[in-house]
């Protein structure tokens, strides 16, 4: 079913007309009168919708998005070369990721800085948003950029289950530092995952999150390539939590 | 550590030279004389070697590869379109694939036959090959095609859980599936994970597989595009049986 996020939900019972890039889309649809689509206010709620012709449509009742995951899972990863950031971008939005945030780190290659990395961000942006609509999330993930490997920390360390990945710890699991989380409400659970670039994080990086209290975790044995790690660590917590 | 797949392993203490691509690939590696590299069969045992000089290592004693799992997890995909498939293999490979094969299914655009998928199918395996080296595994899964969606199933109908993965089921989910595994020697355990080109799988595909014996499973609430279907399934059964 077509899916179109918008600033504003329109109330039970009264028309609302498709503009901008999601007229644009509509078109490409050829969506005909008739057809059920969804709003959705990119904040977790949905309005089921009917077109009643054209560009037009009938606005139903506004509910919940059935596809966001009651657990926050935020992304911090180091920026990677090339169009990596967007796969990773794509896939953990439909993964269900609550957000993405990308620093700079010491083996990092790419580094974007000023215009650069606006133009970046904005494109990323669009990126996730086109891909929540693909997948039928409710809620757009943010991208954004965080300035230095030290400021990344102290974001990922307010959630509740700070976790950096390393392909240097043997032991360590994410199994084992999801198993620290309380028995709170599936709602108030958040969980951050913080993974490095193609050259990985330095002893010294590793040393200063471990301090600061980030839960140092292994993938298993097999080496991830950097665009990997943050996706099927993901994949495995959305699935640890009952996500999927 | 730099990785080299070859035919026969060396026998303790005695020279190997490398040859053919393994050249080439040291080459670029730039290797020095008392570096440690590792020879591995490709069927699961490693040897650990010394560079001694040039491209002639010194052979130590050999001993199974660390970096396989326990559990074999087989791939069935339905023939995606563009260059999806080798994403799928190079990513399967490194979160521990045992095997990936491509069928056509109803709704397949790509369906590479003759001349054209032999060309394929060794370009994908050499993306298997590559993807192996790279994350440590010790074994190159086998990449294949399959003539029909019957003998996929049949194939797939083998292993002890047989998983398909389709996004109209609502209930019956990865977890489900994987309880019913019997209690058996990790070594035992065969999965194989079934999933659709772009178009998904038909009502009649489906009910043809249900009726067939696979476990028809949701990956939850949100639509995951075909190449990142088997990835994230393959993920979640990993971390589900230990592997991760």
């Amino acid at each position: 079913m077509a899916r179109f996020f918008v600033d504003t939900l329109p109330a039970e019972g009264t028309a609302y007309t498709l503009t901008g890039e999601n007229a644009d889309h509509a078109r490409v649809l050829r969506l005909r009168p008739g057809e059920a689509v969804t709003l959705c206010d990119g904040r977790g709620t949905d309005c089921p919708c009917t077109v009643a012709e054209g560009l037009t449509l009938t606005a139903g009742v506004a509910r919940p998005c059935p596809a966001e995951a009651k657990a926050a899972v935020s992304v911090w990863m180091a920026f990677p070369k090339g169009d990596k950031a967007e796969h990773v971008i794509q896939k953990a939005t439909e993964l269900g990721a609550a957000e993405l945030n990308f620093f700079p780190s010491r083996y990092c290659v790419s580094r974007p800085e000023g215009k650069a990395l606006e133009k970046k961000l904005e494109r990323w942006q669009k990126i996730a948003r086109a891909a929540a609509e693909q997948s039928g999330r409710g809620v757009i993930p943010a991208i954004r950029a965080v300035g230095s490997y030290a400021v990344a920390l102290a974001q990922a360390l307010q959630r509740a289950v700070p976790i950096l990945c390393y392909e240097n710890e043997a032991q360590y699991s994410l199994r084992d530092a999801l198993s620290e989380l309380g028995s709170g409400p599936a709602q108030a659970l958040t969980v951050s995952l913080m993974t490095g670039a193609e050259g990985g994080f330095s002893e010294d990086e590793i040393a200063q999150a471990q301090t600061a209290g980030m839960k140092i975790c292994t993938l298993g044995p097999r080496i991830l390539r950097c665009e990997t790690a943050p996706l099927a660590a993901l994949t495995a917590i959305m699935f640890a939590l009952g996500e999927m």
